[in-house]
C-alpha cells in the first residue's frame, strides 16, 4: 500500500492534467492509486466536504457541504441555500472546496472555486435538489439556488502537491 | 437524545456567553449536551478540523489542521508553517476553524477567528510543537510559526443556529 502511494505521488507529481479539445475532463486518482475522472471521483467516494467563501472584506466562512454535482468540462454546481456561503459569493465569486474522504487517513482533495452563474429556476434547482445530502448547508430558507463554479485549482487534500491544472 | 439535542438547541438559542472580568471563558456544549469551556472540549473531544483563510484578493484557501492551543482569554494558538494559510494571514488576519465531531452525526463548532500575533521563536514554537498533530499542515517548511487569535464567533457546525458571543 506504501508503495502504491509512492507511485500515485509520482504520478501526481509528473502529470498535471489530461485535456483534450472540448472534452477536457478533471483527472484525479482515488485512494486505490486508480485514475478516475473528477465526477467518477465524487460518485464513487464517500466523505465530507468543507466549502469555504470570503466576503469583500474578506470574512472567511466556512460551511459543511454536500458532494458537488460534476458536470461538462470541468464545471462543478451545487445546490445553494441564500445563507453566508451564498451571500459571500455575491461579493466574491472565489470559493474552496475540501473533500475528505471516510477513513482515517486523511485522503481526499481540495478544489480551487470561481463562481460562473446562478440560477434560482425551480426546474433547474429540483433536478439537482432530488437528493439532497443529509446535513448539508441546505433548505429552510426561502429561495434556494443552483450554482455552478470552474475548477481553478486541485490539490491533494494533505502536503504541498499541488498539480495546479487549470481548465 | 432528540429531547436532550432540542434542550441544548434552545439553550444555544437564549445563552450568548458566560462572562466575567478578566477571565472571560468560551462556553460551549458537547454532544453529550454538556456545558463545556472551549478549553475542554478540545481536549476532549476527537475530530477533524479545517482552517480556511483568504489572501487580500479574496482567494479561499483550506487546510486540515490540528486541534488549537487554548491559551487563556479565548485566545487561540495554532503551530503553523509558512504555507498559504500562514500567508494568507500576513495579508488578511481573519480566518474561520471548522471542526467536525468523530462519528456520523456531524457535531461540532465553527469559529471565526481574527490574527492577535505570531512568533517563530524557537522556544515558544517548539513548547506547542510537542505533541504535532499527524496529517496537519505542517513541518517540512523552514520556519515554524506559533500564532494566536481572538475567537470573534463561535457556531454549531451545521445550521443557523448563532450564538454570536464575541469576547
Amino acid at each position: 500500500m506504501a508503495r502504491n502511494r509512492d507511485f500515485v505521488a509520482r504520478l501526481f507529481a509528473a502529470v498535471d492534467s489530461v485535456q483534450g479539445g472540448d472534452g477536457i475532463s478533471i483527472i484525479l486518482w482515488n485512494s486505490r492509486g486508480e485514475i478516475m475522472k473528477l465526477a467518477e471521483y465524487f460518485e464513487n467516494t464517500r466523505g465530507t466536504a468543507v466549502f469555504a467563501t470570503a466576503d469583500a472584506n474578506g470574512r472567511v466562512d466556512s460551511a459543511i457541504y454536500s458532494h458537488p454535482h460534476c458536470l461538462a468540462d470541468g464545471i462543478l454546481g451545487f445546490v445553494m441555500a441564500d445563507k453566508r456561503s451564498h451571500r459571500n459569493l455575491l461579493t466574491n465569486g472565489q470559493a474552496a472546496y475540501l473533500f475528505i474522504e471516510e477513513g482515517d487517513d486523511y485522503r481526499g482533495v481540495r478544489l480551487q472555486l470561481d463562481l460562473v452563474e446562478e440560477t434560482s429556476d425551480p426546474e433547474l434547482v429540483n433536478k439537482y435538489h432530488r437528493h439532497p445530502a443529509k446535513n448539508c448547508e441546505l433548505p429552510v430558507s426561502d429561495t434556494i439556488y443552483f450554482v455552478t463554479f470552474k475548477v481553478k485549482e486541485v490539490r491533494e487534500l494533505v502536503g504541498d502537491d499541488d498539480p495546479g491544472f487549470t481548465l
